[in-house]
């Protein structure tokens, strides 16, 4: 310990480095519920790729294992730390180096906030899509890490799909460089994608160039009620079959509803079994939302409201981002699962979710980026109540069989981390298993990144 | 050589087991130039996963090098045979096994052309958007194999975009399912971007799962001629900062415009320097054109002629179309080279290939898909004239070496194969090379999928 100490401070700066028990201790975790988490031998925040070159370096002298860090704002364990390790947490490392229009790409360190990179782009007339509910605070290198999706996935895509090249250190302390600068290319194994919600068991990403987009107009937001979840998905199943591109197409369900409504008093209609949020960006949003009223009319909503503005549209999406802080509220702990089906099963997954439920007596909320399929049942229990505890996790473990036998994954967007690794297995099956071990040891042969996760 | 057919045949039906020598002789090669090919052994071809799988447990019982085939159609090698090997053509595994509207996903066999999914989606008011030129003859295997990018790239991005999941028939014989059927998902490493672009070297694709967007409105075409490539290429730069999302961007020089001319009398502005082509999908492509060809005026476009419906729109891609065929008239032969810089650099890159055309005294015609920086400067020459034949080598290696330099990509969507493996290297840098190595070892720890290829 002294000489691991010792050694890191060779090549940091004496800020750079973290022993004090009681803070080290506040980097032991992210947000997920249920998972454990060690108590880390050191954090350190470097502030250039040299200096996570020597943290590297040094770990793999001393066989040290790493955890590398973003904000925390994950919710599968990715970024807890394991007894002992070296916490390697990027936050510090937060430069925007290059914005340009004309290529459309943004060059970045990892520790930038989503929030500070997409304000930054859209000066320039630009967007960066992925928008995860953490936005304000998790930074682009956990995005990566964990490939992150949002609200806007259904027109726009994940993390995975802006990712164009990226500087990563390996675990010897190797510089690689990955990818490109240009909108095209296939030189090779595409290793930047691998790299991408790899949750840091392959490297530490230092730098990544990012594809951008045209700002796209601002969106209006429609909101559609039904007196069953299966009429609401019957309404998507009709949008996505008649070719429509929503910019957002998001699902609450009526436990979900009345959560916001308890905590923000937004006045959503209480009494809907479910409320269908869809949006377009388009040049005439309105025009698309008239025909997308019409199919929900015809899937048997029971009201359809557009938006008459941009404020009313923000409220709209304000109410649905209240989503998880208002199911927690509702017995102090929630476990988010995050299911994706396809688009079809959706009706399927949330009958399923329902009979779940009622068979473990617990409170499941629903919301879901539901144009993609990807669901967030939340089970809401009393995490000082043994009994509770244990029927929440059988009745998670049961969600995720029924997404598996619905055709689905078992984490569309929020990743494996400890939360899911039992079922990473079952999901990849021995052969798949047998080969992303493989290029786990070809990427780090100690075992020394993020031990304990994925696998 | 007796045992290996001997075996071959226990698990296949007999017309699909090729020794012919006169046939199997034209299985030899892709259409690549100065590139080596070998002599097959034998030639299979395949109809089901199961035979498949006995031809590869075959190979791996005998040491026996299998190079998988689609079309044939690729450009850089990487189909060609080597002495003694398994041609494993996948051509006759043509089934398009579902189109799903709402999932928005076709699942197709490999063998499946382009062209045959195109249109088969297109009957469900979908779009699968790769569009290599060789779009009516090449298969979807193939694009996968070799990434596979065309004309409408600039807008909808390439093959690796529209691939979900895999079914993949390992060295050993065994079967890796990847990814998913969801529009989302994250659990483990991305094992099917992995194969996309791995040239036949990690493992046989015998089933993917593809997405679909919805069908756009036809397209409408705008043409702009330039005083010269420069001006060109400014007003692309100008296209693009200004926020436009034009579905094809494409340049053609002053050389393969007169060689368009002289193959079908096109009645191209025989007098330009470079002609750009411009097109829009969008509700309103007229009013997207009239913006795009004041732009080009503002860069010093001598004359800006928007097509004035599709069929006229067809006529201009068509003779973008025929740029190739066109450019292989002048000389006999031509080499086909692939790079992509930064489109900021395009400008760069074409002075600089024009200046290495009077270096070498070469005709070298330049057509791009220039939105997206991937140009494909051809070298016309005379293959039966060695010197020329050097100078056309030497001049290829240079364009490539200009391409890097300005922080480009020896290859945008035609692939390493034979023809660029030792421009590979000098690409990757020795690390990303070794992880790319370890990768391939992890897949075919016997060296026995597509050897020679990519490394």
């Amino acid at each position: 310990m002294d000489d691991l100490l010792a050694r890191l401070r060779a090549g940091l700066p004496g800020e750079a480095l973290i022993t004090d028990p009681d803070v080290t201790a506040s980097y032991a975790h992210d947000m997920a519920s249920f998972c454990e988490a060690g108590t880390p031998a050191v954090v350190v925040l470097p502030r250039s790729v040299e200096q996570v070159q020597h943290v590297m370096r040094t770990a793999t002298a001393l066989r040290v294992p790493v955890v590398p860090q973003g904000a925390r704002t994950g919710l599968s364990g990715a970024a807890n730390a394991s007894d002992g390790c070296i916490v390697l947490s990027l936050v510090k490392m937060d430069r925007i180096l290059e914005i340009n229009p004309v290529d459309r790409i943004a060059v970045v360190e990892p520790g930038v906030v989503n929030a500070t990179l997409s304000r930054a782009v859209g000066e320039h007339g630009l967007f960066y899509p992925p928008d995860p509910s953490s936005w304000e605070t998790c930074t682009i290198g956990g995005n990566i890490g964990t490939a992150s999706g949002g609200l806007c996935c259904v027109k726009y895509g994940v993390t995975a799909e802006y990712v164009l090249g990226l500087d990563v250190v390996l675990a010897d302390g190797r510089l690689l460089t990955t990818g490109r600068r240009t909108a095209k290319g296939v030189a090779g194994y595409d290793l930047t994608r691998l790299f991408v919600g790899s949750e840091g068991s392959l490297g530490i990403v230092v730098r990544a160039v990012l594809a951008l987009r045209p700002q796209p107009p601002r969106q209006l937001v429609l909101a559609a009620e039904f007196n069953s979840a299966a009429a609401a998905c019957d309404a998507i199943c009709r949008i996505m079959e008649s070719g429509h591109t929503p910019s957002l197409l998001e699902l609450m369900d009526r436990t979900t509803v009345r959560a916001v409504n308890t905590m923000a008093n937004m006045g959503l209609p209480d009494t809907t079994e479910a409320l269908l949020l869809a949006a377009f960006d388009t040049p005439d949003p309105g025009a698309d939302l008239t025909a997308v009223g019409l199919l929900c009319e015809a899937a048997g909503a029971t009201g359809v409201v557009p938006a008459e503005d941009t404020a009313e549209s923000e409220l709209l999406l304000h109410a649905r981002r209240l989503a998880l802080p208002a199911l927690e509220a509702v017995k102090g702990t929630t476990m988010i699962d995050d299911v994706c089906v396809p688009r079809s099963r959706l009706g399927d997954l949330l009958e399923g979710i329902e009979r779940i439920g009622e068979k473990y007596a617990l409170t499941i909320g629903v919301c879901a980026h539901a144009g993609d399929g990807n669901t967030h049942p939340t089970v809401c229990f009393d995490a000082a109540d043994p009994d509770e505890s244990r029927r929440a996790r059988e009745s998670f473990d049961e969600i995720m069989a029924l997404g598996l036998e619905l055709g689905g994954t078992i984490t569309g967007e929020h990743g494996v981390g400890v939360l899911k690794k039992d079922w990473l297995a079952r999901e990849l099956g021995p052969v798949g298993l047998e080969l992303q071990r493989g290029i786990k040891r070809t990427f780090d042969p100690l075992g020394l990144l993020n031990p304990g996760k994925l696998f």
